[in-house]
């Protein structure tokens, strides 16, 4: 089941730079374990901002604020969530 | 290059039925189309809207603009383009 | 999994009173049916407005557009949906 | 008389750690007492966000107000309040 | 209780004008009704607009509701509703 | 003359608990000061958020600025101002 | 006492031309009147807009209603009003 | 003197299209003729939508009105101007 | 050539009381001596608001922005331009 | 490939006012750099506002995102980028 989730990062200038490093390193491990248990499916970059566009695929609405509360930078985000289905036009199944 | 294309259909009720569903059948037609030369990437409906998410792959900006504006339902969507980048923690390039 | 669906009906004033007063009649039909069923858990009024909040309990997404897009008023309706998950403070599993 | 109330939390950065735990340990205390007494009817969480749905019932808007002001994160929420009657096309009576 | 009534009047183009003036007849027929009743505690017009902001004296929110959609011009209102406590810098309870 | 005012209350987190309390304390003696001189004729608090809405009766506009930026809490409020007029269908002159 | 009132033309496609220019014709008359007497201290255009920026002296917020709602073009008007006061810093009273 | 203008075309479904056409033809001309003038100095299609940015540089806002109203187009637009002045980082002054 | 300049101030409350009082008597030094050369025409207060709406007669862009950008508050300032031009049913020319 | 970008600045209060110098002489050093290798075609000040309009002239977004995550005063900026294309009406191509 699809959803596609904007995040938008927004860390405070008064967090030490070596606590947000620290907390991107862990951003990066947590994403990309995700991505290879294939339910971050897509993960890119929105030109000019720091902020991303991603579709996630997940058994339910739990899993998936499960995952997203989970995320190192959770507290530094703004997510919008948008739940996706299956376009009668579309050529394959997704 | 890829572009997040977000597409809202937004009929006319002045709009013979059947001239609706005539560009309807042609716009499934074109979408495919392109679905199948691979610069429809994903196309993915929004859950209880006429509206959809999709991912575009093109060389130029000039060639996402003959593409989209060359939509039957064109003169009935309102349209909005994101550019995207590479992300620096996704594991695949895409 | 549960969802609130917020809708927004606007009937265009071109539409003729008995053709308005039919659909509204199969949609009413319609809502009770899916309540019956255990889908559409709540519908409420949304006081002063032609407006609801709704609950509904679906297993995937693509049951949940089936659903709305099956409603009789759909082309009439500007729909919101926002995906919901169980909250740590409940004191029931919903 | 039902209410749909959506509660946004935002903790400053600037209150210490233990500080907010203690007021969230107090939150959850409240609002399970108040779920209990049957004033506080569900509490759902949005998906992806720091946010909630509720659904109160109340006798009066001054009732509202005074458990919403009672609130331990009231401070540090933004709160939109949503006044709901009785839909004609719903099976009960809520 | 007292509810905050902001209404907005859009009355289409495609309204006959004799059919319009008998509608408006109704409305400040019925609004001066509810006036009397106590129930429509203020009424005023908001400068520059056809708007006017209202406090409404009701027993509950689905009172306030059928009040409200039996106004003569209902379907051609934006209506947006406001729930009021008293206030405890006021000097009377209101 | 009648004028709409909205008062949002946004008391930054680095004020010092006793200074505020102070303010407030001002604030509430300031408000009921100018409601015995009928020139605030309603105080009302919006449910659920640190805000209220507010009727005041003056004579000029520059009046009514006098009277709010003289409010204790005028550096932490935004306000909106909208001015009222008399009502056709009112069936009392205020 | 000034206030500045904005004001956005929207003419609907429907309106006759000839009709459309007869209400023109009165309305720049009736502008005109009411620049002659004083009340409609200044008018002037928005560059690229059908809109003008303009500042009223008037007596009361009664009287700027009149006026407003008398022009012609009133019907097909959204008008926002904003009161003003005299800055301190001004080095002039007006 | 340059301002950016951003135009969005909005032509209603009850033109005919024969008419249509011949007020896009008499667009272009009039477009291409102030281009040659050196006052439109550029030109570009948004996209994805039926709109564009433009840089015009005039000797006063004045002419800018003048230029914009004549556009055969004008009454099917909605137009924001935005003045804009030489930039302290750019390399050559325009 | 004129233009609507809006500004609202925005002050941080980290800002010594002293600094601040400083600053605000040379804002208004030279905002007095901006009025007297003839280039800001208007200057008013905003009813209920640290803002106000002024008129500013300048040759281009260019000195404008010098003019608002050599503001005392320009750092703690959000500044709106609208430009204007002489108005079809304006009495004079200004 | 064009885009236009709009850079708000907003540098936060907390930052050490010869840091900000450091960083606002490194920015102007890089974007003179990338206009004098053709990247970055124009460079706009807003008037009244810390804020620019920008034409980019870039091979790819991937390209784009790199300048501009690149920049000197990134953390600090507010970034929104418009794809643009050749317009049908334009006398030259770029």
């Amino acid at each position: 089941m699809l959803f596609m989730v904007q995040m938008i990062v927004q860390i405070p200038s008064t967090l030490a730079p070596e606590v947000a490093d620290e907390i991107k390193r862990r951003e990066k491990e947590y994403s990309q374990q995700l991505q290879r248990e294939g339910k971050w499916r897509h993960l890119w970059r929105v030109v000019g901002e720091y902020a991303n566009v991603s579709i996630f695929d997940v058994a339910s609405n739990d899993e998936l604020h499960t995952l997203l509360s989970g995320l190192p930078l959770f507290p530094y985000m703004q997510i919008k969530v948008t739940p996706l289905a299956n376009h009668p036009s579309s050529i394959v199944q997704e």
